[in-house]
């Protein structure tokens, strides 16, 4: 084991979600490149266009092209001869490279006689636990994500009703997209962006994942998603309120009671040390509680259908995930506490919070009101 | 080869770029799902949580899940089993799959007994050729992309210039930041999203993918190159303009009408069947004759030291890649122009449009002033 935990990483990797190559080097770039991790010393290969931004904002050892690195012709195009190179350059024999490393690189250096070691997990586990800076920059995110939501929650609250029960802002109708619209203005003021943004109404909010479209109602479950990404540090963060204008149904009512009560008790069970089963079981069991069961019939699910959380930072989905596992809870994590119920007659009800586990318990990053 | 173009296909994919996905299915997920392709027949692997959704907006056969796979347990949260089960059901020994294919699920395919082909060229070639629906939705996100350069261009145009030279709009400082921020409220309004737009002012253009930063100042070259992706469409448009406020030195307006001659000469070698290399090659020589060489010393490449452009549609950047291969151009290829310069001294110079091949050559999809 010892082996393998001090075997050289590289990375391939380029996009915008590029976590593990922000994470370890600052850099990203709308193009694939490569690192190679060994030990301290950090090898980045960058092609011609990216050199001079890569010098400048790469913390990295070296800053390699695939001209500095002898490649000629073809192989100056192609990832899996930088990746080759790198490699051998450093003498190493075998690498470690994450679950989602692309196939075709993997066999080629397999082909070239490295071995490659396929990490099941997080191939930095560090990055689970967050340092004070980088909770400083998900509460950046967060609070422009609690501003946008104050502005929807206000909007919707303030709406008139037509005679037909639809919600009226500027004497238009209100609609999803209306309100997904101001969300995401209000957020590039943050200098945040948010690619999906949920604002789901009635029956829409029974699919966890459906953006919602359309007219809203008065008196139907409406739920908010709002999960940006900041523009400059990559940070994300995380929030839902589901609202209703005017009067919810009884169900409905009851709904939001359980669903308030069962984010609470989650947040109650966040403690350093604490398996993350103990915070799933402890929603489920409030649910179930308040009378609300979890069913699955030819495919489809209602009730309380997705696990309670999950990790957040440089991704929206990150470890660990507050599901049915072992996994314990650390100082320094940061995940969303969102139980959530959904039923295809009523609509879905979900209340989310981003946190920080403390020695004290959950703290959440940014507060936004309960409506 | 009969044998290697009838494998039936298998995707991994999640998230918001999995344009395969997309391509063949209409479906996307924040998280991974797992699709086969075989033949006609197209099944979709996704969470409980997805199950809903995907039965309302998949095109595909059938939807499953891990409960419907038979899948019990721990292999109910293992995508490599999702993809094992759904091959298996299909009773096939060979798959196909894309070079950046997870290597930890193709390792796991190969010790299940299933032989993983690793496509090196696109998964589906068709997506290359755009149909007159697509080129429809890259021609919407394309305008809302020139809406919004219009609008900076116009707010850098009519900008008051401070003692300092420092460019001035409603009396404060006019940066690279508020200029994006601008272009991106615009690009919102069309329900586009960007996140990342660049606007590089003075030496910062220089490097082709730097986003900008600070003050831009009168008599500079600032590069605004604009690549949104529709929200709902999910095609992306690009267009990048180089404007100065006031007067260019002598040496940035010799750049500006080298790569404007390399722009026109590469849009007129565009047509159904010319190799990409002859347009690179136009553009290149173009801009030598114009005086301008690149050069690559120690990592620093200055000069045109990027490919002539690129295919467009559900990624940014896809095939064909307009470079020195012998790649042919063919009717309905969606491609950027964009040559550019890039000296340290004096900044960057980039000039681009979107087009559609057509019989009759080149066709811009919105048309833009060039400054």
């Amino acid at each position: 084991m010892a082996k393998k935990l001090t075997s050289a990483i590289l990375l391939v990797e380029g996009g915008r979600q590029d976590a593990d190559l922000v994470y370890t080097s600052g850099f990203s770039a709308p193009d694939p490149v490569v690192l190679l991790v060994n030990g301290r010393r950090k090898s980045l290969v960058v092609s011609l266009l990216e050199f001079g931004r890569a010098k400048a904002e790469a913390r990295v050892s070296e800053v390699l092209t695939p001209q500095l690195l002898g490649l000629e012709g073809v192989a100056r195009n192609r990832l899996s001869q930088w990746a080759i190179a790198v490699v051998k350059r450093a003498r190493l024999r075998t690498v470690r490279v994450s679950a989602n490393f692309p196939v075709m690189i993997a066999d080629q250096l397999r082909e070239a006689g490295i071995r490659v070691e396929v990490s099941s997990g997080p191939l930095f586990p560090n990055r689970r636990q967050k340092s004070p800076a980088e909770i400083k920059e998900i509460t950046k995110t967060q609070r422009a994500a609690v501003a946008a939501m104050r502005a929807a929650m206000e909007w919707i609250r303030s709406a008139d009703r037509d005679r037909r029960g639809y919600l009226q802002q500027d004497g238009k109708r209100l609609t999803s997209e209306r309100v997904r619209r101001l969300i995401e203005q209000r957020l590039l003021e943050s200098d945040c962006a948010a690619d999906e943004t949920i604002v789901a109404g009635g029956c829409q909010g029974a699919e966890p994942h459906e953006r919602g479209h359309g007219p809203l109602r008065t008196g139907q479950p409406i739920v908010i998603d709002i999960f940006p990404r900041h523009k400059q540090s990559g940070y994300c963060g995380d929030i839902t309120r589901t609202v209703v204008h005017g009067q919810p149904t009884p169900e409905v009512a009851r709904m939001l009671t359980a669903v308030k009560a069962a984010h609470g008790a989650a947040l109650k069970a966040v403690r350093p040390g604490v398996a993350v089963k103990t915070i799933h079981g402890t929603a489920q069991e409030t649910l179930l509680q308040y009378g609300f069961e979890t069913t699955v019939k030819n495919g489809w699910g209602e009730g309380f259908i997705h696990s309670t959380g999950h990790g957040i930072g440089l991704e929206i989905h990150e470890a660990p995930s507050i599901n049915l596992s072992s996994t314990r809870l650390m100082l320094g994590d940061v995940i969303t506490i969102e139980p959530g119920l959904y039923y295809r007659r009523w609509g879905g009800v979900r209340i989310e919070d981003t946190v920080v586990v403390t020695r004290e318990g959950a703290k959440i990053l940014a507060r936004c009101p309960y409506p």
